[in-house]
């Protein structure tokens, strides 16, 4: 799990995780301590090697430490959830609430199945719907506003009743099904294994993506909730199988290619988040062959023997 | 002149111009085209070689396509403008502004010597005074907001009054001083050459770059004006001076080494935006000195034979 993952915050507002890193220091292969950048908030200093380093799963070298831009608190911080009848419909919520221009720090999609995982595991009662989660960061009078403008994008689209809150612990509680939804999808069977994955897609194609698969995890009778950070594009699909019945491993690993290839035919990436290590190999060539030489090219001259996290990302 | 340059977006809000940039094409020095990303808005497929070849100035490789992040129109755009007693006032202003988290879309900063530039050239009576260019962009309400909130901080530090308009006409007016900015300042000096040059130093510095600047630039007696993109902590000098006369240009090169010096000093770098080339090989390697082993591997592994744009950055 990434922190990214684990906070939902929206890359429109907030960056990646990536985009939050100023520097970094890097022991590389020959013994040294490099140091990639400055503490200002943008170069044009040579290549950039912290987004080169960070990303690279260990391949490149050890990174020693990080400098990070901090984001300030916002004064105020406001929360709301709310139910749409069909998933396209939530998907136009955030493209509509997106080309607004409505700075929403954090929208959350949790599916039909996942809300039905958070109902019960955290006693919750919401209806059994697409549901978006969303947060609001500034002041009093904008968080407001925003909250406002966006209940009614979602209710131009079929979203039911709004609840919105500014108070931080009633805000807490809307969130509570999010923020426990990796536990609460593990409770559908605790007796299964959970193969957590992620794909990205162009926005324009999250509810074709997340909708096509549904309809997969359908037919073949899976356990597997959806969460999707829906203003990145970003989604993940919790699965639950057997790991110890070789059929079912079969069937898990027939699932993950379909959904692989589907996010790939429609201009998307094999991981928003989660990236290749070894599982992902085969997809990260479907995706960008072109550049694998190119990659290898820098692995080969920044660690030429080959000692760092051998056997991730590509083979050599 | 990069773009981020003409229209002075702030980071803050928008990221820089790599953050913008999805994907590309690259022709690889095997004569190969690669992709290197998909079109979705975030990725961690592989090394992040969309980052490294954006401001590799042409080192690594040909780019032949760029994939560029759209950002929506706003509903609505205001802008205004405000001057302060002192450096120092505006920048704490733009500080405040942006921990209280109020998302300027534009916060530029011109100094006393570019009004009065700009003031002589487009027929404006601004005070002479180091005075901030703000933009907003978001809806109606919003903006109406954002500019009432950022009006208060400025008056907290004793900024003037503070001209502000959502019309697109009265807007571009209230701008036409910074658009002119730099034909302005050519125009204090016709017949002497003009040196354009950046740093960016952490916002928490950029009072105390610019003063010492503007100090360093009074006692040798240059024009040279000073517009910065305050949100980033980035700031340009264009230095005017007599490039025939071997003692201005000596004198213009030891002023050069000055800035760039302090903006080191002060943990940022020698450029936010205009990059390396061969005029700031020697302040690159004072700035990353350790990384540049790292650099010239990834030059070698990627354009062996040294025939992208051979020569700049640093040296092999």
């Amino acid at each position: 799990m990434t922190a990214t993952r684990a906070s939902g915050t929206n890359a429109v507002r907030y960056g990646t995780m990536k985009d939050n890193v100023l520097a970094l220091t890097v022991v590389t292969a020959d013994g040294e301590e490099i140091r990639t950048a400055q503490r200002a908030r943008k170069s044009s200093a040579g290549y950039d090697l912290t987004r080169l380093f960070v990303g690279s799963e260990g391949t490149l070298g050890v990174i020693t430490s990080i400098t990070l831009r901090l984001q300030g608190i916002p004064a105020k911080i406001s929360g709301g959830v709310v139910a749409f009848p069909t998933l396209e419909d939530a998907c136009k919520a955030v493209i509509m609430t997106i080309q607004m221009g409505i700075p929403v720090a954090r929208i959350e999609l949790l599916d039909e199945m996942q809300i039905r995982a958070c109902n019960a595991y955290s006693k919750l009662s919401y209806a059994e719907r697409p549901t978006l989660f969303v947060e609001f960061h500034g002041t009093e009078e904008t968080v407001e506003l925003q909250a406002a403008q966006f209940g009614e994008i979602a209710a131009e689209f079929g979203g039911g009743a709004f609840a919105y809150t500014a108070n931080a612990e009633e805000r807490n509680l809307l969130w509570k099904a999010r923020h426990n939804a990796y536990w609460a999808s593990r409770a559908l069977a605790p007796e299964l294994a959970a193969l957590s994955t992620d794909v990205c897609v162009p926005i324009s194609r999250l509810a074709e993506c997340v909708a096509a698969t549904q309809a997969d995890i359908r037919e073949n009778g899976f356990l597997a909730p959806v969460v999707g950070h829906a203003g990145d594009g970003n989604f993940h699909v919790l699965l639950l199988f057997n790991d110890q019945d070789a059929a079912d491993v079969e069937k898990a690993e027939a699932f993950l290619e379909r959904l692989n290839g589907r996010a790939l035919a429609m201009e998307g990436t094999c991981t928003g988040e989660h990236g290749i290590g070894q599982g992902k190999i085969s997809y990260l060539e479907q995706e960008l062959g072109s550049a694998l030489p190119t990659m290898r090219a820098i692995k080969a001259g920044l660690d030429p023997n080959n000692i760092f996290n051998p056997g991730k990302i590509f083979r050599l």
